[in-house]
């Protein structure tokens, strides 16, 4: 066995769906000796991150942790845990990831009742209600806050109401709105929501923040039968996340990727939520207006943007993969395709955390004229750069 | 919110159980800059990934690839994916890991037939002969190669042969024997195995290589539910690490983690296996001379020991917990307790992967002989560091 050396990666720019660009005191923080997962210093550490976790979903929900594994296992221990066989949900889709939040309930041997939207529109809340007052047996109601596919931003406070009102538990996906716009678990009544880190909080991927309220939690005490899945059983990942003095083993942390997430954290608690939303609003807008400057239009209408996700569509003519090629290739850029049903169509312009700043910003508007220009696309031409600095002035 | 500040581990030494102490070029590698998962310099470092952990595995499967979380995950994996509700599966208990695989087959919804054996003894051949004569229809035979609770290696060959000639797959556990101890997939016949990073191959703690034979692979897609985590669902996950030109998205890979994984795997590969295997013999057989000049006796015996996780008696009248923090404040040495039916009556320490070497064998025998000195334990004082010595002269 030879010739595999060191794996040394291009510095990109990452506007994509995530991951993000991250700081580097979060990849210094990340490198930092490995201890012990059972460690005192290490628990400290994790009591800290907690903390702060609890700062990031406003929440004082105790059981507020990180995942040991990316947000698709978020979403899986939120449903493992609250659904148990024959159990109903409601599951709202309106992109990618309601998709998936079906598949989690089947998997679960539950029963999925769907309510759809157009992808690119937000969850519709009276359909919600109709599928609620049909279904007055259902356990939980499922939704996506923050859809990563279309850049959708649903109403998660009057969901979570609905909810309630109708005696369900509610799980909400937070994963790509988590530090970017306001994810208020306490002031919506959310039972179960997870992250992840890789989006608004610029950690490293591999993490998924959950919280879970005292009724959720309640629920998990009392199930008839066992979480199907054990490394994800919340009864026993307490016994290592809890706050006892005694912590017991479950599974090994992933140690470092805590330190890095530790540090992201910090940084989150020193720019302050208020002060972080704005500053993604702030970019955002000046990347629209650049987009806009240029012709091209948004998937999701104006009032329902998540400004950290930017889903604007193909020009008309345009090989998009041969933009992102190129974007990547000639300005080390890097920018999302679209999914599913929006796979070919749709381009997806991240501002994520860290990588949310005007440099990004004015790269991006740059880069794409020049590329697309190349390409003889149907784009207004010189006016995007202006347009952006017009919303800095 | 505020008042939290970075976090500053302490620099220690590790010779527990594992996480082992993470060399610098693996905590370096780390720390570079992040990428996306889509990236195609990515991709091609992905297959890198692929083709060292074939190496350290000794395989030539396909389906060889880390799981993107801790090794609990990876067991997890195993079960879920080749197990439906109703198989009937054999598992081999003599620590706590076989107690894990029955409960991971207890919540897949299949029968587990118990072999037990004693704590600290390897896995009886002839038992599970019996038991496979027992139980015709047994659809796997579950074990573990390298007990990580008591320091035992099993004979993975013979059981693998008698898991094939009883028409039964098998699922290996080596999460610390992968690095340390030959793991020969290809010549054992193993059908699933899983591994961890933070043992032998010295990476952080987080991911989980598994590698799956092809008739493990044929049952996978022959399914007739779907498997029950949609996380670790092998069928979707091959979307993303198989090895065609289009990876297709399923989860967010964790990264950075990936870099680090692929460096100690890098630093494996320029040593050899073989030149790794002996030189945790070596140092085994030097902490061993220590220990035994002290008056410490192992759990396991010779013969069926891991070199690179040592189980001794703790020396009567003698407070463990109290010696390992001594230990840990003291000397900044983590060595660990023990677990189940040996928690207060073991320590296990460790001498796995970059840990594996002189200066901390050295320095585990100085630090608890002066431990044990002050604390007045029955041991044998001054002759250990010799008796370390003349095994490295």
């Amino acid at each position: 066995m030879s010739g595999i050396s060191t794996f040394n990666p291009p510095v990109r720019t990452l506007m994509g769906p995530g991951p993000s660009d991250v700081p580097p005191r979060v990849l210094e923080a990340l490198s930092r000796p490995t201890i012990g997962h059972l460690d005192p210093r290490f628990v400290d550490m994790m009591e800290e991150v907690k903390r702060m976790l609890q700062y990031a979903f406003m929440t004082d929900n105790a059981m507020t942790m990180p995942v040991s594994a990316p947000g698709s296992a978020g979403m899986e221990t939120c449903f493992a845990n609250l659904l148990e066989p024959g159990d109903k949900v409601i599951v709202c889709q309106n992109g990618v990831f309601g998709g998936r939040m079906k598949e989690n309930v089947i998997r679960c041997g539950g029963e999925a009742i769907m309510v759809e939207d157009e992808w690119g529109k937000v969850v519709d809340v009276q359909k919600v209600e109709d599928a609620l007052k049909a279904h007055p047996d259902a356990k939980v109601l499922a939704f996506v806050h923050a859809e990563t596919s279309t850049g959708a931003q649903s109403d998660a406070a009057t969901l979570c109401r609905l909810a309630r009102e109708h005696d369900c538990l509610s799980i909400v996906d937070a994963v790509t709105s988590l530090g970017g716009t306001p994810v208020r678990v306490d002031d919506w009544g959310a039972d179960a929501i997870y992250s992840g880190t890789q989006k608004c909080l610029s950690c490293v991927p591999g993490l998924s923040p959950v919280s879970f309220s005292e009724a959720a939690l309640e629920v998990i005490r009392k199930r008839n039968t066992p979480v199907q899945s054990w490394f994800l059983d919340l009864n026993l990942v307490m016994g290592y996340w809890g706050s006892g003095a005694q912590r017991s083993y479950h599974h090994t942390a992933p140690v470092n990727s805590l330190y890095a997430l530790h540090e992201a954290l910090c940084i989150l608690q020193e720019e302050g939520l208020e002060n972080a939303w704005a500053r993604h609003e702030k970019h955002h807008q000046a990347l629209k207006a650049g987009l806009e400057a240029m012709g091209m239009n948004f998937v999701v209408k104006e009032g329902d943007r998540l400004p950290q996700l930017n889903a604007v569509s193909v020009p008309e003519g345009v090989d998009e993969a041969a933009v992102r090629r190129a974007l990547l290739e000639d300005f080390n850029l890097e920018i999302g395709a679209g999914l599913g049903a929006l796979a070919g169509k749709v381009w997806r312009i991240g501002l994520m955390g860290h990588a949310s700043n005007q440099k990004n910003v004015l790269l991006c508007l740059s880069a794409l004229e020049a590329v697309l220009g190349q390409m003889k696309a149907p784009i207004a031409k010189g006016a995007a750069l202006d347009a952006a600095m017009a919303i800095y002035a």
